[in-house]
């Protein structure tokens, strides 16, 4: 399963060939290491540690559930400016597990906080002290399991033992890897860019949407930067990017307890540090950072369990974004409409109830819908130009595209889904054990 | 397809055996005429007439998309007090039609009031002239396609032609056919009741979610009653009734441009004229009232497309009525928690997912969860009783029954949905041709 994206994710970069797969390099300031704990008893990679060896600037946008996994409390918790690690495990989403989940994150805060201190010293390059506030977890699997606290801490001594100063595409591989639940592609995504004069790297991993075994599509991404740019700048770059991105993702309308997207940078890179949002200089960086956040997203949904369609819905001239929004994934989040693409059907009259039951403002006489750039409704009636073997063979293509004019304003809003198969319905009905 | 019902619908008339079918019978002022207008070309009955020789007094609630089909509209600007006829047609639902879809039962209007004040003279009992505003319809069927009006006026004369005034089980269960799409089973329901020491009889019959032909499942629900009731009343009833039932139901979360429920009542019954909501004789009426909604509701849901599970989802001790009903319908409309129970796992990770993600106030330190009386959750934390075997056990009900206490105020609500299989996503992913 799993779509290929190489025909339609996008880059600035112009001159760089989009594959399957980007190759991430060295990114000057962050360590990568990954070890197995068994926690599938299958001996694959399921612990993941970033290391920021002289710390990295970080912001954080989480799940909005009214219930929230131990880590992301954790997270929350923690007042400092800086972070230093953030360990990644799978199959154990540490969610609903109450004091033991968060007491377990403490004594694991605890172990790698030493043994990090404990590195620094022996390097003699970094003496600093490294606290437990500076750690921060990502935890994805099973709800309301016990978390496996002591698999876990046996393994930090040999994370550590296993970091490198230079990372290289295989050890990103790894991570991306290594964080996977039930995916079937890691998700990797980067991008350079222009500070002032400094060259810039971006580059993210990702994972989600795989739910065999975990109990839904936590997602999960993190973003990497040699930029230097404050904490309160990139907060307002996440939340402004994720919007248009992460959060205009959707595979089946549930959300996780456990998602959570980060942003480091390490300022590695020495550009004049960045602390003001309106700063000019941004304006490459943050394409460059929508274009990777973006990129990770779709390789989310393209990789949504039995998913054989990538389907982009433009809402165009809503009276609100909010509207516009609500639109797109009032369609998005429609069975009816999902199976009918997976039916490769042109099955119009599914996207009308759609567009009714959003609730947004519509105009009726003016709308127009097209699949790809064939009209099907314009001027709120059929096309006259509409011929139903035309749209069908259009149905064939695995990127759909579906082009709505609501004509009641002057907002837009993108969103991204796959379609609705039996292998889906298959995956999540199999009984867990 | 279709679950059998017959162990858990509800009736207060103690002594009646509730089979799969209710046997309705005579209904004093009301006919019924049902003719096969060919428009599936399989010579099946499409068109349905009720008639009301002496007219009745009616109240409707209709769909709340933004997106409303012609005959709605038709419905909405009749202004008048008494009904003479409803007419139902299947196979076209008359929306996104436009004016050719508006006019076409304008002319209808004028064919059935002409042809019924012909009949009303020739019987020289019912000297009534009737107008085109008191007649009212139903359509469901494909969206988008040009209203086939001369195929169906031709049979009109053919449908008040075969008008009697004695109804029986018969002629019912044509009706209940006659509506359908691709419903498997015809839905009725049927309760007596006294208002004073009148005997009263209230009558329904619904179709809904079947969906293969039509573009989605619209819901059509008919009540009939002898009773004497003022619209005023009546509007009252049906709009406090059906928030427990037609509005507790959900299949796969869409939403038609086209569903209606309407009440007639005739009168016959000659009870002392209600006039008053708060009128104390009503309380039986408005129990059965509700017995008969709910039990076409859950007809409706039962025959749910692809559905081999009836699922429960009782909601206790919300903060407020609406944040129950946003649980209860986060969990009714997410497709991992409908998968699961189509698998038979008792993964109830996915049930606080969806808890987190409605959005309502959840006391997380008293929450529990119990599947049938077995407790998952209990104070907070996974029960010390639960036994995954013993719950997997209680999976494989036909009926499954959740019980969601979120300690947060008094307020209650309960949904009833099916489960999500593959043969949902057959179903709607077939191609309409």
């Amino acid at each position: 399963m799993g779509i290929n994206l190489s025909n339609f994710l996008t880059s600035q970069s112009k001159n760089r060939k989009m594959g399957e797969f980007q190759d991430l390099d060295h990114l000057d300031g962050i360590s990568i290491s990954t070890v197995s704990a068994n926690l599938y008893n299958t001996n694959r990679d399921d612990l993941v540690m970033f290391y920021f060896r002289e710390g990295a600037n970080f912001a954080s946008v989480y799940t909005q559930s009214k219930i929230i996994s131990e880590n992301i409390k954790w997270n929350l918790n923690q007042k400092t400016k800086k972070i230093f690690s953030l360990l990644v495990n799978t199959r154990n989403a540490n969610s609903f597990t109450g004091d033991q989940g968060y007491q377990s994150l403490q004594i694991l805060a605890e172990e790698i906080s030493n043994e990090l201190t404990k590195k620094q010293k022996e390097d003699e390059e970094y003496p600093e002290k490294i606290k437990t506030k500076n750690i921060i977890f990502g935890c994805t699997g099973t709800i309301g399991e016990k978390f496996p606290v002591e698999k876990i801490k046996s393994k930090i001594p040999e994370l550590i033992k296993n970091i490198r100063y230079t990372q290289n595409k295989y050890i990103w591989m790894k991570a991306a890897l290594g964080i996977m639940t039930t995916d079937t592609q890691p998700k990797m995504a980067m991008e350079h860019c222009t500070i002032g004069t400094t060259q810039i790297k971006i580059y993210g991993i990702a994972k989600g949407s795989g739910m065999i075994y975990p109990n839904m599509a936590t997602t999960l991404g993190y973003i990497f930067t040699d930029a230097d740019i404050s904490n309160d700048v990139l907060n307002k770059l996440l939340k402004k990017n994720v919007e248009s991105t992460f959060n205009a993702i959707s595979c089946d309308g549930d959300t996780s307890t456990n998602d959570m997207i980060t942003i480091f940078s390490t300022g590695k890179a020495k550009n004049k540090t960045i602390v003001n949002i309106s700063d000019k200089k941004l304006k490459y960086f943050n394409e460059a950072l929508k274009n990777v956040m973006l990129n990770l997203a779709k390789r989310v949904v393209s990789d949504g369990e039995g998913a054989s369609k990538f389907i982009t819905i433009k809402i165009f001239k809503s009276k609100t974004e909010q509207e516009a929004k609500q639109i797109a994934f009032s369609i998005a989040n429609s069975s009816l409409v999902k199976t009918a693409i997976a039916g490769e059907d042109p099955n119009w009259g599914r996207i009308i109830m759609a567009l009714g039951k959003s609730g947004a403002e519509i105009n009726l006489k003016k709308m127009s819908i097209k699949f790809g750039d064939i009209y099907i409704i314009k001027n709120g009636k059929l096309s006259n130009q509409y011929n139903e073997k035309e749209t069908a063979q259009y149905m064939k293509n695995i990127n759909i595209e579906m082009n709505i004019n609501v004509a009641s304003g002057n907002k837009n809003f993108t969103a991204y889904t796959m379609d609705f198969t039996k292998k889906y319905v298959e995956i999540n009905s199999d009984y867990r054990s």
